[in-house]
């Protein structure tokens, strides 16, 4: 059976819309996609870009290019390419927490997203700081951010924190959180039977023996050793500046980094065009673009769609992995 | 005139004499070489490749392959490959200052150095926390430290701190010092007459308009704004992650990371065999290898000798830069 996935383009007009329909014009055989979308919107972006696009009802299959089936979320106001509207924001937070019912339920196998303009959802007063924490208080779990593409998995025991505020953060109990999702999440939706997980030290050179700080032999290192205990296979705390040369990337299975631009600039700089963002420890696999609306972009035919197509196939694979459990 | 460089191979049971005398093999075409070094352990490393090695008088010219002019900083006792021996320690710090002198009084138009082995110097009764550091004080300067490869060069704004001391420790006079060093060496030592320096942000997304920290909006702003007045061609503070994408970097001349997780995972990655260490600066252009005395290798001809073919290429390409001033 081929897994179903919710696909919800995000802020209408970003390139979202766009993505959506150049999406359509490629049948799939890992997946079925249906749109959690206005349709009026799509047909406009379809226009735009001067390709085809049959909405189809959700339970309809995709046959020919540009077919995409449609689960619908009506805009309040019509979409202008460029220009959030916050009067538009009901409709993208109701298609997300719908997409996030349907994989609960079990009616789809996975979700993927386009960007969301946080401005404009807080505009529409409705409070909202990014969907990952949406789905994440949806589902009444805790998760775990991760950056994938081709050459490395990087996910953060911190994630958008001043730098002031990580060092006191960081804590056992967090560690230990982080590396039992990011544990599981590598062997279910990746199959790696027996991940190896390189995990880094909060302070330049790890910490240099005590030298440049302490929270690798006091929280970090131990830590790591119950674990090991436990029978995770974990490197570290590793310094960030060489566990990341390529030689060394190619024995992990991820990287855990303990705060945001410690493991994101390599991560961007090695492959941002086919870099997705994945949520862990959600009860289905969910993952995003890795870039944002692009409002200068939208409407114009412009936006490359490779990220979303990655996120699609990642997505795809992953929900796969889960069925044949 | 070709530029004179004092070549010090730094800890002598570590890599740095064998990659010396494999630098010995190739003719150059861009300075003369003068190693600062124990000529014992350098016959002995050759012996141990099995290459040729002459030594000559410091003033002799090398015109054959193994030729290697000596400046004879002898080895208080016999050295063991990968056993570093403190009682050797003070031939490693006189052969660095010497090295120093000759770069201020005139005789040398530049350093380059090999990895140091800190605990043995410390070990040896000498107060030593980095060459970096003791090329500082011995010139009296206040000095920036880059490293830089073929793709990119990250300046660090803080080097060896701990992660829960950075943010303190970046304020609007250090910022100033440092752009004006790294400017101006951009400019003496570069060649480039107007060059584009990136400065990152401090927090995440450079502190998203205040929402992840402020120090973007009260510190580093600040001064990007009042050194822009004064002519300096900045970008900034911006957002690390994105930073480093292939596309923008082509843009920056030198990249300013506030610390050192924030800069180097990305320089390791591009490029760490051809990756070096300057110290900006000093009076003299003075460039180290990017890597350890990989004490398991020493001895063994194993080494890649690529980081100080990299670091002397720079170097005389910063001398020459100089000359022609």
């Amino acid at each position: 059976m081929l897994p179903r996935l919710a696909l919800v383009p995000g802020e209408p007009a970003g390139v979202g819309p766009e993505l959506c329909v150049r999406l359509a014009q490629r049948p799939r055989s890992d997946c079925r996609l249906v749109a959690f979308a206005d349709p009026l919107t799509l047909q406009a972006a379809a226009e735009a870009l001067g390709l085809p696009l049959n909405l189809l009802h959700e339970d309809q299959p995709a046959r020919a290019p540009g077919d995409l089936p449609l689960r619908m979320f009506p805009n309040a106001n019509t979409v202008a390419f460029g220009r959030p509207d916050p009067r538009n924001a009901r409709a993208v937070v109701d298609a997300l927490l719908d997409a996030a019912d349907g994989c609960l339920h079990g009616r789809f196998q996975g979700m993927v997203t386009g960007p969301v303009q946080k401005s404009a959802i807080n505009e529409g007063g409705i409070p909202y700081t990014g969907t990952t924490e949406l789905l994440a208080g949806h589902a009444g779990c805790e998760v775990v951010m991760m950056l994938a593409n081709d050459v490395v998995r990087v996910a953060l025991a911190t994630t958008h924190l001043p730098l002031r505020a990580v060092p006191d953060a960081i804590d056992a109990g967090l560690l230990r959180r982080v590396l039992a999702i990011t544990h599981r999440a590598l062997r279910t939706d990746f199959g790696i039977a027996d991940p190896v997980i390189a995990v880094l030290g909060l302070n330049p050179h790890a910490g240099e023996d005590g030298h440049l700080g302490r929270e690798e032999i006091e929280v970090i290192g131990p830590v790591l050793e119950q674990l090991r205990g436990e029978g995770m296979r974990l490197a570290g705390p590793l310094p960030a500046d060489t566990a990341f040369l390529p030689a060394r990337l190619r024995g992990f299975d991820a990287v855990l980094a303990m705060y945001h631009d410690q493991g994101l600039p390599v991560l961007k700089y090695s492959g941002f065009e086919r870099a997705v963002n994945l949520t862990l420890g959600l009860p289905y696999p969910r993952v995003a673009v890795d870039h944002g609306t692009a409002l200068d972009l939208a409407g114009k035919g412009l936006a490359d769609p490779s990220s979303l197509e990655a996120a699609v196939a990642t997505c795809a694979r992953m929900a796969a992995q889960r069925l044949q459990r």
